[in-house]
């Protein structure tokens, strides 16, 4: 049998980041590759407690096959927190999702017919872009400047071509660590009005603000159900938990709903109850202030080392929030090309061309995570690679 | 925006069991219609100690993102299973899945395009079926005899349509109960060659014998990658933690992790961990056998109580192992009408229409669980049950 796979499936490449993960698996490797928050913030010794509990006193709720749509207390949980947040619509709905990819794979799976266009930002979260290209879609990339994506591109797109959604890391974005600001939100609102297409709001780190005002999520002014939002608790707790959530338009839900339950019938009830009993026990706000406190002085930290040690060809963005700084060279660098001699030098980076539409093209630009490496170590690894761009430039 | 789904995604329906289940949810029904193994066969307390060793002294690897193709050492264990009952190709591939549901998701997306056929036994079960509608699939039906699928229905179906793959629960089929005789599985082995498309095997059942004598998998029997095989520790543990894995040729697992990078990353660790530790420090096997045994003695006293309150026009099947006994009415008995009645009698089954590819048809089939049910209740519904079908014959 010739071609056995579908044409969108046969022609999809592993997660790059992915396998850049199994070449720097060497422990003494300072690793800036990361898209994690730090582990030793992880909830584990509460989770011990709660899962004992669990499982020494009512176990069988926990084991045995759930509801599709979620864990009930965690939906409602999570409902009352996506209204502090501002977006109370009463005609939405929420499942619970094996992680926001989850929440993102079965969007694109009920929306998207082979040769739909979605419009993605330059750069992106690979692990979208692969999904979207699964169901034989077309991307379609705009550049994002410093204040989110540039809306003239994206409307130049949505007026030739056959659009079905446009996709947003809106704040925090993954790999940039840009914040898209309030006018541009409510532009690319009211363009995807005009030209009547979805917008997939993709927010995993928007918690996690260590600086500047907070900003409303596109969602929260959404008064037409045009915004399908996918959250998750893998950034505020752990992402191995695989616990997220997607919130949109109710007979969108239902799709959704229905993709999920021949998908993986339903996610761990256990793993919902350990997200919903630890934020029932614990103050997960506070939790949430102590991680961002912690990752804004890691990140400010990150800068000052960049400041004296990267050249200033280099460029870089300064995050308010969530995990990530992006940073440019020189047009030319290829910085696929300059991992091999940044891991020998016992560093690493993601490189950007993982982040693209066009994963072979060469780029110049790298992504650095703050949230998981120690100090000293940030420090060290900053001053080694310093030393490589430096002779790059 | 008019037509927003996929003309699949479109189209489908709920799964009716699970439907079903919020309709007997009411805790003084007797119901047969479960689905899953006997709750207090899970082990709990076992977990409760895993969870807290794991939590309490290692716990980052059970929380940070783990690799797509799953726990090492549980692949490794699992691998080593399958050699155990004859399956030990080597030039196959594992990948741990978020239960069978998902390696038979997963396998469908991968290998489906629109229009594809797929040839499945009738009855079969729904959330298999309900997840090749949702690339569009055609799906084509041949009858289930008392030694598995009708092969000269698969082999008109074979010389005439498009086929991808034929979907078989060979061993325990659900709903039916029934065993493909080894005779069938070499001959089904043989139509597929001759035709050249896959068969996918879906066992989640097979481990759970209680009498008779073991017949080989279809996939110990294939040379050359032919077969597809879903395995599952749903039904020897729990259905709640979500560990199942898929079995096949390496191309096709490949693409296999590739989309499943993009749906949920990865089966969560903690849960894969929980079920490594459990096989690793207790007696499984033992477990397995315990299970068996009083699945074998609920299924012996559920068929007794049959013989002596069903009406002898309603024939059923005797098996060998598994959870489930379907049962036939004569020809014009609507099932899923009937069930009203039942329910009303507090007790429940599931309606054979939820079986069949054409869900809208009436059927005169049910299925019974026996797994779940304490034994005075299965005397105390089963009598009950009879002398409502009495009334119906």
């Amino acid at each position: 049998m010739d071609n056995i796979f579908t044409p969108a499936v046969a022609s999809m490449q592993a997660s790059a980041i992915r396998e850049i993960f199994k070449l720097i698996a060497q422990k003494d490797i300072i690793s800036f590759a990361a898209g994690i928050p730090a582990p030793e913030l992880f909830p584990a010794k509460e989770w011990a407690a709660i899962t004992n509990d669990i499982l020494t006193t009512n176990p069988t709720p926990a084991l045995i096959y759930g509801v599709t749509e979620g864990y009930v207390p965690l939906r409602e949980l999570t409902l009352k927190r996506m209204a502090d947040m501002g977006m109370a619509c009463s005609t939405d709905r929420l499942v619970i999702t094996s992680g926001a990819q989850q929440a993102i794979d079965l969007t694109a799976k009920v929306l998207l017919n082979v040769g739909d266009g979605v419009i993605i930002e330059k750069p992106s979260f690979i692990g979208s872009l692969n999904s979207f290209r699964s169901y034989g879609a077309q991307l379609f990339d705009v550049d994002v400047e410093a204040d989110g994506m540039n809306l003239e591109q994206t409307e130049e797109i949505l007026k030739t071509q056959n659009i079905k959604f446009i996709y947003t890391i809106a704040t925090f974005q993954n790999p940039s660590g840009v914040t898209m600001s309030l006018q541009k939100r409510k532009d690319l609102l009211a363009l995807a009005k005009k030209y009547d297409v979805f917008i997939l709001e993709d927010n995993p780190y928007g918690e996690l603000r260590f600086s500047g005002e907070a900003v409303p999520t596109i969602k929260s002014m959404d008064t037409e159900g045009r915004v399908i939002y996918a959250g998750t608790y893998s950034k505020t707790l752990a992402p191995g938990v695989r616990v997220g959530f997607c919130f949109a338009r109710e007979d969108i839900i239902d799709r959704v709903v229905v993709v999920k339950q021949v998908n993986d019938v339903h996610t761990p009830v256990l793993n919902q109850m350990m997200v919903y009993e630890y934020i029932t026990r614990h103050d997960f706000d506070a939790h949430i202030r102590n991680c961002s406190e912690i990752y804004g002085k890691k990140c400010a930290l990150m800068l000052d080392c960049m400041d004296k040690h990267f050249p200033k060809e280099c460029t870089y963005t300064r995050p308010d929030g969530g995990i990530f700084i992006l940073c440019t060279m020189p047009e030319g660098t290829d910085t696929k090309e300059l991992l091999g001699e940044v891991i020998q030098n016992k560093v690493a980076y993601v490189p950007g061309n993982t982040f693209m539409a066009d994963i072979d093209a060469p780029s110049n630009i790298f992504r650095l995570n703050f949230s998981v490496t120690k100090e000293d170590d940030i420090v060290k690894g900053i001053e080694i690679l310093g030393g490589i761009l430096r002779k790059h430039v």
